[in-house]
């Protein structure tokens, strides 16, 4: 009998915003492992810390590089293939040997996550089950009280790396978006927001749900610094008469 | 003094789903309020049954028609926005007493949800929180197993209402996307899939998490029954290969 893989999603950040299923996951697994940057906490960890049994065994799963590098390089992504690789590879001793692991996911596990490397790797071998959480922007448009989409919105996820054209032609298509991934990207999503006519609705949002939130409106934002993970929202609707 | 307000996401189906937040603020709550097509039970209710505390106030917000007629008509509009408004009023009433009113809605209150209808009618004249919770599409993809988006994906959310020509083009168009409000548009959507290269990774979901969950892929469904709430997911990936 080979042991069982869960993905568990543990949300946007506050600590309260974890699910019963993900808190009851944790406490019957036999390993809980996670993903990190080398020499950081994990953030996954630190939002259910408080939920860890005294005894269950950790996997940290250490990048072996910043996740923040352009992506395009070929050797770059040759390496984080080949640290996904070993990352399975770990898990799956855990695996063979009987063991239920659960994988701690900031957000939804299946949804932008980290956890996906392992899902795709380990899914056709072994028994793997999903603890759905609330999305990292969900939690955003919480925080901002920004009520995102509705009706019959089209909704779409843009990451900042679209090129500028992309970026643009994208926004003005759409009734409601996101634009993730932001970091050293704001000056471009701003002038996308800008040319599609979306810049006076758009909502800058950090740290969504966390203690250290910040959100203001996009417009009234002096510079263009940003985290990786701060993210622009642009509403679909914010008044009745908008309804569709 | 006014009152709170509080938009309670209360997750897709699985009553496990819901978060400790949740549960709190069920438990502060003076009255909890709720949507329910008239001469139904609340789903959102049924979610928390076992949470909400003996004697707290239901205020339940019942609609005067079905929500699945075409949305086009000028009357049928005109009697939803005019039962929204006296739903605020209803709710208002017990903002204006001083009372903690909590808001109960499926999935996450601001994403498709009704209460945001609510929200922008009373946000602007009263304290307002969004308690996050775990969409009803993260709630499919998760039932599927079926990572939906990664890496710089762009990923759409897409109302089967479209017109066909229209989905085609949006299916085209992104990497990853969820149809969702299927019903009688099945066969429309599974058309554009066809003619937009997608049928063969599309995955068919009903009450995605609950106990009576089901799932296949669209190109093996025989026939083109589906319930309103059944959605289609389009995975943007499913092998370590297609990582980008």
């Amino acid at each position: 009998m080979t042991g069982r893989l869960i993905g568990v999603g543990v949300g946007p950040g506050d600590p309260e915003l974890v699910t019963l299923k993900a808190l009851r996951t944790l406490r019957e697994a036999d390993v809980v492992g996670y993903f990190a940057k080398a020499g950081n906490p994990s953030h996954a960890r630190g939002i259910v810390a408080a939920h860890l049994r005294a005894g269950t065994e950790e996997l940290p799963l250490h990048y072996p590089m910043t996740t923040e590098q352009p992506k395009t390089a070929a050797c770059y992504r040759a390496a984080l293939a080949a640290f996904y690789d070993a990352a399975a590879a770990a898990v799956a001793r855990h695996l063979d040997a009987g063991r239920t692991v659960a994988i701690i996911a900031e957000g939804d596990p299946l949804f932008y996550g980290s956890y996906m490397h392992l899902h795709v790797r380990l899914a056709a071998k072994y028994r793997c089950e999903i603890v759905a959480g609330v999305t990292g922007m969900s939690g955003c448009w919480s925080t901002a009280g920004a009520p995102i989409a509705q009706g019959d919105d089209v909704f779409a996820v843009l990451p900042a790396t679209l090129a500028a054209h992309e970026l643009e032609r994208r926004l003005a298509d759409c009734d409601a978006a996101v634009v993730m991934k932001l970091g050293r990207h704001l000056p471009k999503v701003r002038r996308a927001l800008e040319r599609s006519g979306r810049l006076a609705r758009a909502i800058y949002v950090e740290r969504g749900t966390m203690q250290n939130a910040a959100m203001m409106r996009l417009a009234e934002k002096k510079d263009d610094e940003a985290p990786y993970f701060a993210v622009v929202l642009v509403p679909g609707w914010s008044s009745p008469g908008e309804a569709r």
